[in-house]
């Protein structure tokens, strides 16, 4: 029997017609002599009648049907009863009177029922993931994931991109996170990393005239797994010659509208917001605000001043900062036991503590109200725009650590409080990132992105003498309070990039050791370039309406690594050991 | 200044417009107060001029310009003189005038002049791979195999197949090629390995429910390199489910013809040709036969026993063949020497000798003519079709090298003798392949594709008493003598599985042990499935008429991994190193 469509897709359309299905039995029913399935495939569910009027001898095949046994039937389309319809799924307006039936495969009774929400340890679904994969809220995950990439292919295709592979074999860097090592048996004694980016590959590229690349395309991390992080991800690289800042966020705002237009059938408005690095860290205290709800931090560090309150003063004297959230409406809504448990949570963060006052129409509220005089409770409110029933939190510490405790309290609350909307995605562009950033641990400055990122034209001659002053053409695109991804017009001057090696510390010979052959490319006519990199995993995850990067991931590794045998790690037979050991000796003599 | 358009494009069509370009300087040349240049980029070459009647500022930048200098110019195109046109480019009935010019990165001179055909070592050419990639017979390479893997994934997509990613890092398999292995710094003393294929992952995938999987996907093998084999090298991977051999092969040749149109522009008769596996041995001695000329293998062993000739008698009576090749028209183009040479180029393939004839009008010439009485004359050529005026060649030895050295000998003089047509693109199905291969060395059968491929229905019950005889589900599907790739239709049921692993030798234990996984997986309803592999930059090679797969590969590997530095192995630090011990130790404790 050949199939003639797929069960999820038998509309009323179908009505009339006879058809012939291959699927999975999802339920069984038998009710006054008859059979109900629901018989599931890829796109859904519908519902199939086994009726002695029609066929006893399909009717005795499915009094021996079991859920997930594999079956084909040939049956011809009816309405259902108006009793009957069920308006929760498309199929729901008709049934399959069956003809003629077919097993094609049995099943044991599976480990869990396959339905859309389960209640069962994620470490049983992973181990039974080909299971796992037929629930239909996770098989709709990978139908967006492959609707994404082939928009945005379509997308830079009709842009004039070409689609170019870089090596999954390639050599270590010596910045950023851990490479993952694979000895070389050819070259004894050497060994090859796997990408964290094809960053140098793409700029090669564009130097070898390519002029516009992309690649969707595995990276690699070796660090331990969280939930928002997984060892291989995936990337959506671009890279683009000839090209300013305003031309890489012009064309990736056009692939974007695309994505949400295919993929959601919603048309964003472009161009997106921008807001500078300093203006983020600002208003929301942190590089990837959420912008679906208000609610921005204030700055009070002149009003501290104003005041007599030693731990406002104190934060400010220090270099500090203080800084405030207006709840809105809310001063009724949280009890001190409330606040109490946000305090905790700003702790986490590292705040010492957690201020808070209550407007009311006679004044402020709470514990430190006292130290807000007349004139210093209407700078306040005229600072924050904090009204009456408003409930206002404080943090003042360090600059990183209030930015810390707000921004993350601020997206606690947004959610708490329903201040999100279903299905809303606002995407906002972070411009004028540091070019630079220091790091206490080390005592030295490292690339905020990389080595490679461009420095601001106006800021070039601080480079050397002001790094906390000089800016990056870096931008980041972010959604919804995720970073979707981030990229920069690079350097393709061979004196600017020595010139960087420099301000980060390298020797002429250490840079030329480890950079050389860039350094080198850019002799030979190097043209101007930029591009970015989306995390294609989480903008999945997130145009998906998943919180689990393993839900987009269709074999994902877990800490445990016993989710799926063929995607864990595993021992080595003698002889394999033997070579690596050889290898190893070989990088020692 | 905004670009306007490509150098390479710019036609007559643009004729009395003012353009901007930006590229590369090709060559300059001065000439009557005037100085022209070849400006380059991605999509070709385009003649700009300076005069000074245009712009004076302009003529003096000019005259400072120098090979591979990136320049951008502002100017109008004009139609060239009747006497200047140069038909052997797109752009040669036109010129740009340039108005405006300025130099956006200098370049010192290159190691060789960027033009199509270079006569530079490759070793060279790898290390400059960045300038190599500027060649237009390089870049075009990449507008290939854009132009390729766009066509699949809309063929694809629009028959309803969905992208999906599996995991670069895996678990090691037993069978097959040397996996690269990849320390796990997380799971101490285990290893992951870098996939051969996703066969497994993809087989997960359909009984996942997910019906219709593919992927473009690097795979690897941890082998020494040739011309034609890397050790990362990509692969287009299908998988179906529901489907039986027909199917997969229908859906392959719509693919082949979308490619063979979007990309060459050429259509494909469909459906292919086919023959068995038998018949491609028997006729061609060969399993990915060149259907591009006829001078099949003519199989002589009846003959071979009616002749009073030892060599021919002793191949038979052996279990070994005699067999033919002839070479039309050919008896007066080779001299004996020339025998002697195609002669010795057998022998490469194992044959001892190369027995020969020629046809004349007054019987047959040559060393061995005496063994052929007028009976055995009437009976050659009747059997192989030889008239007068061909050559005919003979080996005479064990099967398998008697296949092999005319097999070699046909493409070779198929080349040679010029039978080959430029352009013309022959696909050849080889089917009903052997599902096992025995393997003298090791002493065991062998799963001739892998151990997932099922055997015939008609041929179960052989499976453990005559490996010999049974043939398996499988198809390759072949291109002018290249196999592009192959497939087969998978066990889906756990007994067969289990049978087939018996057969294979193991025991329940190790079976379990090593595919446990999968065969746990048949227990919860495997619904039937198969597909196919196809080698990427093997089709690319072909559709782009190169010889090299380096030619296709952007940052290939060679041998002396002195290419690029990036793509290289390379020493690990310290740090790294005890890690990777430890993990080693642990492994051995």
């Amino acid at each position: 029997m050949e199939r003639t469509t797929y069960c999820g897709l038998v509309t009323e359309e179908y009505t009339g017609q006879e058809i012939v299905l291959k699927g999975w039995v999802q339920k069984r029913r038998d009710l006054g002599g008859l059979i109900f399935i629901d018989l599931r495939d890829r796109e859904g569910i519908v519902q199939i009648v086994f009726n002695p009027d029609f066929s006893t001898e399909a009717l005795a095949v499915a009094e021996t049907l079991r859920s997930e046994y594999v079956i084909e039937v040939r049956g011809k389309v009816t309405a259902r009863d108006e009793s009957a319809v069920n308006p929760k799924i498309k199929t729901g307006k008709i049934e399959v009177q069956v003809s003629e039936v077919m097993i094609i495969n049995k099943s044991e009774t599976p480990p869990f029922q396959i339905e859309s929400e389960v209640d069962i340890a994620e470490e049983i679904r992973l181990k039974y993931r080909y299971l796992d994969l037929r629930r239909e809220s996770l098989a709709n995950t990978f139908k967006v994931r492959h609707q994404v990439t082939r928009a945005v292919r379509n997308y830079l295709d009709e842009s004039g991109f070409y689609e170019v592979e870089t090596p999954v074999l390639t050599k270590s860097t010596p910045e950023g996170a851990r490479d993952y090592l694979v000895p070389s048996r050819v070259h004894e004694g050497e060994f090859y990393a796997l990408p964290q980016s094809p960053q140098i590959f793409k700029q090669l590229l564009m130097i070898g005239g390519f002029d516009k690349y992309y690649q969707i395309v595995k990276c690699f991390r070796d660090e331990d797994l969280r939930a928002d992080r997984q060892p291989e991800f995936t990337q959506i690289d671009i890279e683009m010659s000839f090209v300013d800042q305003e031309d890489v966020i012009r064309m990736n705002e056009g692939m974007m509208a695309r994505i949400m237009k295919e993929v959601k059938g919603i048309d964003v408005k472009l161009p997106f917001p921008r807001m500078t690095y300093e203006e983020a860290m600002r208003d929301y205290g942190i590089d990837k605000p959420d912008t679906r709800f208000d609610m921005k931090l204030k700055t009070l560090n002149e009003l501290a001043s104003m005041m007599d309150f030693k731990v406002f003063k104190d934060a400010v004297d220090n270099g500090g900062s203080v800084k405030a959230l207006v709840v809105k409406e809310s001063a009724e809504k949280y009890s001190r036991k409330d606040i109490d448990a946000l305090q905790e949570y700003a702790k986490v963060y590292g705040a010492k503590g957690l201020a808070w006052v209550k407007v009311t129409e006679e004044g402020l509220n709470g514990p430190i109200a006292k130290f807000f005089d007349e004139g210093v409770t209407a700078e306040l409110l005229n600072e924050t725009e904090a009204a009456a029933g408003d409930l206002v939190l404080f943090v003042a510490d360090k600059t990183s650590v209030v930015n810390a405790a707000l921004a993350n309290l601020r997206n606690k609350l947004g959610k708490e409080l329903g201040l999100i909307a279903e299905d809303q995605f606002n995407f906002v562009w972070v411009t004028d990132w540091p070019l630079f950033e220091y790091d206490e641990e080390a005592g030295r400055y490292f690339a905020a992105h990389h080595p490679f990122t461009a420095p601001k034209a106006e800021h070039m001659d601080q480079l050397l003498t002001d790094k906390d002053a000089v800016q990056a053409n870096a931008y980041d695109i972010v959604l919804n309070g995720f970073e979707l991804g981030g990229g920069s017009i690079r350097i393709h001057d061979q004196d600017v990039q020595a010139q960087m090696f420099e301000a980060l510390g390298f020797s002429k010979e250490e840079a030329y050791e480890q950079f050389g052959f860039l350094m080198d490319a850019f002799k030979y006519g190097a043209p101007p370039h930029g591009g970015i990199a989306l995390g294609l995993d989480r903008m999945v995850m997130l145009l998906a309406g998943k919180s689990n990067l393993r839900d987009v991931i269709a074999f994902p590794k877990t800490a445990s690594a016993t989710c799926l045998v063929t995607d864990a790690p595993g021992p080595v037979d003698t002889a394999q050991l033997d070579e690596l050991n050889l290898a190893l000796k070989a990088t020692k003599a």
